[in-house]
């Protein structure tokens, strides 16, 4: 059986190679045709969107946005134009829970099913296979897709039905994010009266701030070094993805938002392919 | 040799009861006379601001705010007006950097020292004598409170000079009550897009978003139990102090600021005596 | 000559009748087939939107956002399957910018030419002819629809290049919408300080906080009347294509992003049909 | 009858002489003492505030800000030591509407009375005696200071009782800043999106967007010219009165603080010095 990939960015690379590695038959697709033939020299094949759609019974998606695994579904000759009834379609893209329940509709009127399970860990879990995959779907589509699973990463864990596993996602980049803003409040703060940032990060850590995104990021905020990790580029993209999902459910997210702005400004101010520990850099002289 | 204890409050009460099993000698001073009572009955005296600064080497101040410690040093009848050179003054209220420099230069014209030493751990931590105690001010003079802390507290660090202490419990409370914001952002979201948040607590809990305030605040806000804990209303004075440190050492902290008119919002609605897994209500219908 | 006009709303329906009243013959096209019923009993005759592009050299758009604009023009058996060189398209509706310039490139590559010229006035405006007309595009096509314009508004000023009408009129939402938050701001703080708002108006009216938007607005939010005016849900889409152009074209918006979330806020709590000067009721108890 | 003016600042200089060319009997007092030299040149004396309570029935205060004013008046020696009964107090300096009525309160129980009267219309203002004056108080007070008023400025307006003259003027201030930061993020956008800001200025200004404010900067935003009139100093100072007054009333004032932390930046990079017209710099890149 055939597998469909199509994606080959900074993720879909490693996360493909990997697949191979374990044996499976890859058909991939990406605009970026370097980028194809370094997967291809692994042994997948290329193919069209629509050859994969014929071709594989499992398709995944691995793309920077939900407009983009729309088209590259429901667009003319797209997956969807020729894909056989009773595939799998699985996005791990990261896309606002809405889209994935939108693709998940539109396949399920042609007799296709479709799982949203986007990941964390960034490239450094794409390459070393621990990425953390978060499900939204049906227990029996997620049980089929489980042995992909378990190639690409530590932990896949079902949350709910459809766009359940986008809205995790987005869950988790809004805290981790805005816990960067307030670790960078807190330090610059307390760099500004005169305190050891180093200090105050361990006398700090054991209690209540403790974190897991403190621990990772304040050696990078206190060294100034905001070589990615993962970029702000990504992570405001993620955010443009939490104010359309909570602008389409009715959510107040002021942090969310606030926090937007903030990294539009680094944006304009050439920060943006910083790590998001970068973040940093607005609070300061 | 007596020792000084000023301030009975949730926070103050079990602290001195924990001091006078070890066996120390406590004079005390509250304007509520039962908290006074209280402590009286297990072994303290009461005296006079004054009466305590002429008879206490050491004298430790746990009260709500640096405008009341400064009056009950500075003021008139206060414990400077009798203090005797060579004696501690260690104020373990939260206060701003600035209000604690005050009384450290204060007090050493006069030859007396002084350490800021603020804690975390709540009104259990106090209880249980298991604070984090966070100082600023001179090594020496933080030797020699050693042996109060290490009744009082189950950590005790000296992070740099006078402020430092301070400072770093603002750090703490910026990044623990934001942290908060965030988290509720998450959940509500989570849940409007019909999510269930325990599974995505569950999921996102090992990966970058997790941290010891979500594994506190996580099950309050799941089960809608906000008894506090930290109350709003305490968080709030000492995001306060955030604000006003951040605003004389001319930091920007517009995450701080907006809690700040979130928890303003809160107390309007009559929230303001929940624990602070309350701000949660902010972003919900 | 025929006239294309397409949206018969709240706007597009006194809008379609008044050209009617000046001896106009149009083509009018909607989804809602009482609003085509009503504008027929004028004189008006019905057509599809391939059937407006064939017979009409002047097309009028006035829609709820440019994705309407966009498929009406463009999508199977739209305006522009049709529609003849030479013709003209002119988009009255609410869009951004990038939607305009999108409009205007496609049109372009086909021989016709576009005209953005988003209107201020609201439905009053729209009833009495007095509606203030913001056009962006080439100086002659402004011209040809002048005719137009004189019927429809008071007034009509080409501001620039595609776009830069529909940039004109964000400009404009994002001064009136902030503006009423910070009269809200201004008159909840005085009115909890026991001061009298209408004497407060009266007092800082004639200075430099004295502006249209308060002559309009601060009655209704003193009297309490939040009957519309200018609905929130109008005025909050808007404010969302404010924050999409300027996401697009990199410009912070930390007010406009507030305001956003705010007016998601008060569309949760039921308030979305109200009054733009219903925001007040945020900063309320 | 002589009278006290406290306070020879930027604004207090100017309003002294005004009285004194009036032919007022003035006595003076400021801790500048070149500001002393430049009045009593014009014909006032010097005096101590305990002199100036002994001798005069009617006290301007014009400083900058509320501590300052009790300090003068209640200070050791301040002019509360000496002052007669049946004097007046009146502050024309901005603070909040709680130190205003705090003054009010303690001047009464001495059998003096209290006006807070705080001015709008900045120096220029104070020089051409154009002032805009605010006043809380009693109106036979406000009827006796009549006089003072009518030299000073072109309209006094008696608010209600006490503070309302200083909340007034806070409310004034929340308006005119919060509106120039919106008029930034509108300008800022269309220039990016590559309008002419001046046409889109002309071609709102008529409309709802249209205000004394944007009309009186505007032309300092599209000229880049940031030469004060109102400095962000002067305008920080005022909106730190703003927040304080909020917390103290329970108004939750998220624009204002939001406007307060990007004053705090502008005033890190430098342009506290500025016209407040120049908070569009914070907006652009």
């Amino acid at each position: 059986m055939k597998t469909g990939f199509i994606g080959l960015g900074i993720m879909g690379r490693p996360m493909a190679k990997n697949l191979l590695k374990a044996g499976m038959d890859l058909m991939v697709a990406d605009l970026n045709k370097d980028a194809v033939a370094e997967v291809t020299a692994y042994g997948a094949t290329e193919g069209t969107y629509a050859e994969i759609g014929a071709q594989c019974e499992r398709i995944i998606l691995m793309v920077p946005s939900g407009a983009i695994s729309k088209s590259i579904l429901f667009g003319q000759d797209g997956v969807a134009s020729t894909i056989q009834k009773g595939s799998i379609v699985c996005d791990m893209s990261s896309v606002t829970p809405g889209e994935s329940r939108e693709c998940y509709e539109q396949l399920k009127s042609i007799g296709v099913d479709f799982l949203d399970a986007p990941v964390s860990g960034g490239e450094p879990g794409a390459v070393n296979a621990t990425l953390a995959i978060m499900a939204g779907g049906e227990p029996e589509v997620f049980e089929k897709m489980q042995p992909y699973f378990s190639i690409l990463g530590s932990s896949a864990l079902l949350i709910g039905g459809p766009g359940s596993g986008s809205v995790t996602k987005l869950a988790n980049q809004i805290i981790v994010n805005n816990t960067i803003a307030a670790i960078s409040e807190a330090f610059v703060l307390a760099a500004k009266a005169g305190a050891d940032p180093e200090k105050v990060y361990q006398a700090i850590r054991g209690g209540l701030a403790g974190s897991t995104v403190l621990d990772m990021k304040a050696p990078k905020i206190l060294s100034r070094d905001f070589t990615p990790g993962g970029t702000l580029v990504i992570n405001q993209k993620d955010m443009k993805n939490v104010l359309n999902a909570a602008h389409e459910l009715d959510v107040p997210v002021p942090y969310s938002a606030q926090l937007y702005e903030i990294m539009q400004y680094l944006k304009v101010h050439g920060h943006i392919r910083d790590d998001h520990s970068g973040i940093v850099q607005y609070f300061e002289d």
